[in-house]
């Protein structure tokens, strides 16, 4: 029984363990006694596979932020017009935030105590400011609003953006990652009002 | 000097300290310790005042929450089409977030452990609902996209309008209530896209 449930510890699965724990006490409130209680194994088979709390965030919040910006590298993201570039990757940014629902969610909710967190927030800003110079060029090739300072609407498109993860459930009652990128895509590009 | 002390504490500062620590600290992590000693009295000149942390919670969100009904009972949200009162309730719904931001931020991070936060959250849902059957209203009157659903629509418009807790600082580094508002409701309304 022992050496069966050592094999089913995948350093992947203690990570998602860990990444339910942190949301759901808070990375501050969480003690290795309460990630060792979750995941149903011992603290020392923890340290087996880390070094302690502070590695399952680094490896988390790399999972969402490879995501993230893994999006800026996909071929519709580097070609053709700003604002279609622009497009592509607030919808793929719903996309990631669906699927990665979790580890995206930690992310966000990174506050800066550690090297790690300050390190998470270094590259969360980092993002936004890759995603606000798109916004820039998309209003330089006349695509985009002037009268809203290019600044203020990447943090406003964030915000509803980000807003996701606090109430998206994937409890299959019809509403896909389609439909909210969808949604969210006509909202920021043009707005409530009928077209 | 104690007297004097403790004439300057009336419960209106007291609460502000409380907010202030709330949102420092989370409520669940803050004692009438870390508030006596922010506030410079003693625990029992708090119990003077109020009956412990959950009574400072209830008045602080009750303020937040006080505001922001008020608005729905303003003549330009009850009266005209219903975009109109909708773009009203959105303007005026960022000015009370940068009036009351300590106030404001402490309600939208509510969690619902104790009597007061859940009653809290009920009463951020009804207003919550409150807004969305503006939205209806509007798109009933043909005055709204009827392609993006009202509760997906709204949680993300909210979505935007609270993610300005996270950012705004009244520093006086030039943008003001009704910048924010302006670009708000630039944004919600007509979004992105160059008109």
């Amino acid at each position: 029984m022992t050496a069966a449930r050592r094999d089913t510890y995948t350093p992947e699965t203690l990570l998602s363990v860990a990444v339910r724990v942190f949301n759901e006490r808070g990375y501050d409130g969480t003690s290795m006694e309460h990630l060792s209680k979750a995941a149903g194994i011992s603290k020392s088979s923890i340290y087996h596979h880390v070094t302690g709390k502070e590695e399952l965030l680094r490896r988390a919040v790399c999972r969402a932020l490879d995501e993230l910006f893994g999006i800026l590298d996909e071929e519709p993201a580097r070609a053709g017009r700003a604002v279609e570039r622009l497009e592509y990757v607030v919808r793929r940014m719903v996309g990631v935030l669906i699927a990665e629902l979790p580890y995206v969610t930690l992310l966000l909710r990174v506050r800066g105590n550690t090297g790690t967190e300050r390190w998470a927030l270094e590259r969360r800003r980092e993002f936004d400011h890759r995603v606000a110079e798109l916004l820039s060029a998309a209003a330089a090739e006349g695509d985009v609003r002037g009268d809203v300072e290019v600044r203020l609407a990447t943090r406003l498109v964030f915000g509803m953006i980000n807003s996701i993860v606090e109430w998206y459930r994937p409890d299959g009652r019809g509403m896909g990652e389609r439909d909210v990128a969808d949604a969210v895509a006509r909202l920021v590009f043009s707005g409530l009002t009928r077209a």
